[in-house]
């Protein structure tokens, strides 16, 4: 199972060649994960801060293959690769109308503690729950 | 030779978490490498869009190591791995006061001839003036 | 008549406080023009910019009333308060769930023509089919 | 007494047009308030986080003469208006190199405590230190 959004390119996205500027691309693939753990996780973003907890991203792979212009609606997909204890390791790639691949990649987000008063930040594993519910966009 | 650059992290920056929201490193990182075009390589952002050509990413590897909070000066070192005709990949740390990683990655930018009329983008060659000035970064 | 959008508020509008920072309410209310100037006016931004002309924003007054946070979903309202020959001025409102104000003010837009050449940007009267279609928003 | 600092233009700021996209000059007017109350006020930002208090922007008026370009270095002023007990209206205007007026106009911040547990917000007067060094910036 795919998590499947979309989403519009306006006018803030792009640069002055009128194309994406990447940075931008990364406030989508966020979004995404937010909609993910939002409406697949039972996890919305708002009460993971309350709980003091977090899913800060470690590490990102991205190819950007194809410009995107204002205008462009594109299907953004997201995919798990590995769960770990802490960790999950996702496939992404976000598509235009007729199927092009603009970027594609792998990131990895870790559940965290927020020890808001020491600043501290530790690794935490995921409940059963989560992971059963991540488990479910597990690419076979 | 490294290209190196400071960042003090802003209020703007920063996620409800008080750390730095990693979309936002990326555009630090846009920044490195318009100075380093600008004060190393002889040409400006500005120019490079007169001109019609441009220079966008095409393949960037992040790791997140450490957080970042408002006030940190953060150092931004940029070197050359590998010169290609019409490509570059680079590698990049951000350091905090301490000597410790934030960050640090790859990035491989492509030398392109933007057709405004038609949006077409293509591969061009660098300048031989641009190659010895990138070359000079080139981590032996 | 009111030209009205809805928008949740996510991860990347709120700082450190966990409420909306105020320049990611503007992207919002320019993401509000933008969808007006598409879905009612006949003239997405896309081909705007084909055409090299434009909209710059010469004139915002906001107050802001209520903090927003992650989930919350706004309703945003975009009506004419004035309409000049090339100019137009709007009254917004951002509402919460509960109908409680966030945020309201004036925003003044002038239709110009742009010359990429010379990067002179001129005031240009808007046509008359898109002076009829903003006066369709006309508060009486 | 005006409080000053500069700021160049880059590639991240402008839109398809070349230009600056305002919401990215009140990221920029931020910086300025963020830069004052750190080095003029002896409050930095993140100090005032640590004890959950808070300037937020409740009022700003902003008239937008000038386009900006990459490259182009603004000189960005701010100086007070109105010193209240908990709130101060400010001046400001950002200046091109040959003193040319891009953008001015009036933001009114208020010092609040803000309660993490129970999310609320509340005005809370400044101290008589604070008081003293904002009124230097008075304008006579």
């Amino acid at each position: 199972m795919k998590f499947t959004k979309t989403e519009q390119i306006r006018f803030k996205h792009v640069d002055f060649a009128g194309i994406v500027f990447y940075p931008r691309f990364l406030e989508m693939l966020n979004d995404l994960v937010e909609d993910w753990f939002a409406e697949a996780l039972d996890r919305p973003f708002s009460k993971i801060h309350e709980s003091n907890t977090g899913i800060p991203t470690v590490d990102l792979k991205v190819q950007f293959k194809k410009a995107a212009r204002i205008g462009d609606v594109l299907t953004k997909q997201l995919w798990v690769l590995h769960l770990g204890g802490a960790s999950v390791r996702c496939g992404f790639r976000f598509e235009d109308d007729n199927g092009k691949t603009c970027l594609e990649g792998e990131v990895t987000l870790v559940n965290v503690a927020l020890n808001k008063a020491t600043n501290e930040i530790k690794a935490e594993a995921f409940t059963e729950d989560t992971k059963a519910r991540i488990n479910k966009y597990l690419l076979a």
